[in-house]
């Protein structure tokens, strides 16, 4: 997921980790509709869809069953690994099966592979050695066979490594750092993302990150680090937080060196795919709303919450979209992005293939933070965005999700569509646990609720059907300043390091 | 810890788990010390005392400091292991510090090696590959270097295995179960202990065991397995709850084949030791009052709550004794227990070492269930006890602790005195998130919080005195039908195998 869902003050944090429903706000509350005065005005959308869509959402369990194949009989898909080939194979099938006309688009796609991965802390006259519970990162260099043998360096952000110059040289860059809810994410993925190409400049031999993670049973967490285009790279793993917390107190007493060993190694890029699927509009085929979530996960773990759940969840919302007596208004496109954890080239491919198309992208959404429970509905679109959509809350109401986010939609695949102001809407869903398995091997089908996963996947269908039906359309919004897809230099653009 | 302290009904677990602390129950509650009206009385014991054992254990961090040198300084000490040694170097240099007298007491131990340990579930045609993660157990077997690969066949009870007969032959029994709370430890401790040996009988090639776990990031828990000696022995792991989940999911769809590597080794048994120190009762010093942990741990993470916590409290208990201006009417032992996980070697050697004492022993307890925040004293004594004790609960109300338990004191490394009817006492600790890290590399400092620590030492310190001043002594329980600490037949004792 992109790390601007989790830069946000810390009071709507707070809600969001507190779990509450904001649904269960008072009904004074401008952003939510209230049930009693609503469920007796004649609606602007049909019941009967409504219960179409939700009902088999809620009880036929078919997103569930779906993300088990994905996860169960795929595993892990790396971008570039058979994994994900696999993949892509079968979310064909699965269009098809469900009657959803679906193709492929070709995306090049680095591939990185894991290899051997281990590390110590070495003994000292006062302590034992202690072995490291560590990860690569994507996109880290190999160390050499024999490993990285070096002292530790622990900073805290990269003004505080800019400021130590050449003291680095040769050793091993330790980021430490204080994350503890899900909004820390945003402020400390940095150090994962751009640290290591950070470290290298300076001179160092090494670098560990203390994991971005909200729990830890001394769970590693990988994810992207990014270095320059055909410049130098060096080894760079993340720690346990245990790991983490470990090194600090042991640098308290005096050096500490550690030895690393990496076997990890980036090949060729290959080609691989988007999966585009389509459900044509009645009225506006030419109109798009667009509804996504990406195919690859990481290495680790079978990518349950992320973003196995997203997918199961937009399939789902264009089967059951497929199955009404009649299609909405204008066109649902379901896109499963290639490559969005470790280098967003199938969000790029899309947007320049279809760039001609943007313009006619009335909507869109990725799906991209777990498989919770949902628990608003976000835009991020002109003026009266909130009005045009109010009307098609109600259904959302014994969802929980009848009541807009204060956070704006947006999503790592949709940057690439910024530029063209295509206006983005999203089911924002709880997902204060989400970082306790974000990226890391436990990150597996037993994760995610099915009743969670049941009413998300309920609200995307719905709020899916509501887009692509409503009269109008969303006002376009203003462009970005930056194009937040869009490669920028590291010290200005904290918020594309972390997917 | 032992199974027996979770062997206890549904409604008592529940009162664990729930973390409320019974002190804050009803003043009317007959187990339960009334602060306004004990404070007004006079006390039995000295209020001075009280502040010189409790006020620093809760202002000075001594434990903690202590449990930090345990973890960080030494790390793992599976009995048996250069770590172990250490450990016993360390304690020894620690009474030396405290100005307690102390020695060692020699004790033949186990070596058993962890060496290379993976395992995958293999692909079929409609299911790709997935790694397991999985832990060998204490005991196990290794496989051939090349690994083991065999089908899998899961079974949920002993009986289950039994009844499959002849079937399981060349096959890896995989012991699913349903463990959610502590209190499940003692259910299905049982199939970790005496299920390998089961299934060797039944012709198996190996084993997989679910964890015994309350949580879990793909956290595999060890722990000992016991075969016959001298018997045939298997490959035997433990998997992560997830893979466990996984297996049985894959089971569902049809059959399951695995491979699995494991390196470990069994080597000639070592000399270790127990370690014992004393402060000398001022008028019956022939009397002692016994306090325990273990200092041995798994060999994954630090054993922080298992047992270095346990460690921390006797020991700070000790030296704050010692310090006292007046020694206890009675002798205080600690005995710091060597091989409690895997084999009980040092209780065994330490109740024949001093058979000719034990009935001047006349209370002991062990503290072997996590550093967490006191709840209550247990007893295990004759007729009279909670009587006779509870005019001295005073000073553990504002710890949470001034109450009795419904469950009886006990501990692995204190069974072997059973049979000499040795009263038991404790200070129970609220173990409710015990076993999400118990036997695992996530049983390590940052997971013990220095206020509960700090909170037990004191109720701990508070205790043994208590037990050492009082004008009288416990009356000796009746002596246990059969001897909990002996070896006994595996089908009739259950309580006997998950330390």
């Amino acid at each position: 997921m992109p790390v601007s869902t989790f830069v946000l003050p810390a009071s709507l944090a707070l809600q969001l980790v507190s779990g509450a429903a904001p649904a269960a706000k008072p009904a004074s509350s401008p952003a939510s509709v209230k049930p009693a005065a609503t469920a007796k005005a004649t609606p602007v959308y049909s019941q009967a869809v409504a219960e179409k869509l939700i009902g088999p959402a809620l009880t036929e369990g078919h997103a569930y069953a779906r993300l088990a194949e994905l996860t169960d009989g795929i595993g892990p898909r790396l971008s570039g690994s058979e994994g994900a080939a696999a993949a892509v194979q079968w979310a064909m099938r699965g269009f098809k099966a469900d009657g959803v006309k679906a193709w492929t688009e070709p995306v090049k796609v680095p591939r990185w592979v894991r290899g051997e991965e281990r590390g110590e802390v070495l003994a000292t006259e006062r302590t034992r050695a202690h072995p490291l519970s560590l990860i690569a990162l994507g996109g880290s260099a190999p160390t050499a066979p024999e490993g990285l043998t070096a002292e530790v360096v622990e900073v805290t952000s990269l003004e505080q490594l800019a400021a130590l110059g050449d003291s680095v040289k040769g050793k091993i860059v330790f980021f430490n750092h204080t994350m503890s809810v899900p909004a820390d994410y945003g402020r400390f993925a940095g150090l994962r993302g751009r640290g290591p190409a950070a470290a290298v400049k300076a001179g160092a031999a090494g670098v560990l990150v203390r994991s971005l993670a909200t729990a830890s049973l001394r769970t590693p967490h990988t994810g992207s680090t990014r270095f320059e285009p055909n410049g130098p790279k060096l080894p760079a793993a993340a720690v346990a937080t245990e790991d983490a917390e470990l090194l600090h107190r042991l640098l308290a007493n005096g050096p500490v060196r550690v030895k690393m060993v990496l076997g990890c190694s980036e090949l060729p890029e290959v080609e691989s795919h988007n999966v585009i699927a389509e459900v044509k509009g009645r009225e506006k085929p030419q109109e798009i709303v667009l509804i996504s979530a990406h195919l690859d996960s990481w290495d680790v773990g079978t990518g349950a919450h992320d973003d196995g759940a997203g997918v199961a969840m937009v399939m789902e919302a264009a089967r059951l979209i497929a199955k009404l007596p009649q299609a909405p208004r204008r066109t649902v496109r379901v896109v499963l992005f290639m490559n969005e954890e470790h280098g967003l080239h199938g969000a790029r491919a899309y947007a320049e293939a279809h760039a001609a198309e943007l313009p006619r992208h009335v909507a869109a959404m990725e799906m991209d933070a777990g498989g919770f429970k949902p628990v608003a509905v976000s835009l991020r679109a002109g003026a009266g965005g909130q009005d045009l959509v109010r009307p098609w809350l109600p259904p959302l109401v014994a969802l929980g999700a009848a009541n807009f986010s204060a956070r704006e939609a947006g999503g790592a695949d949709l940057s690439p569509m910024a530029p063209a102001r295509v206006p983005f809407f999203g089911v924002e869903v709880d997902s204060s646990r989400y970082f306790d398995y974000h990226h890391t091997m436990a990150d597996t089908l037993d994760k995610v609720d099915p009743q969670d996963l049941a009413r998300s996947t309920a609200a995307v269908a719905w709020m899916t059907y509501a887009m692509a039906e409503m009269p109008t359309t969303l006002a376009r919004p203003e462009a970005p300043a930056t194009p937040p897809g869009a490669p920028a230099p590291a010290a200005t653009q904290p918020k594309a390091t972390g997917h």
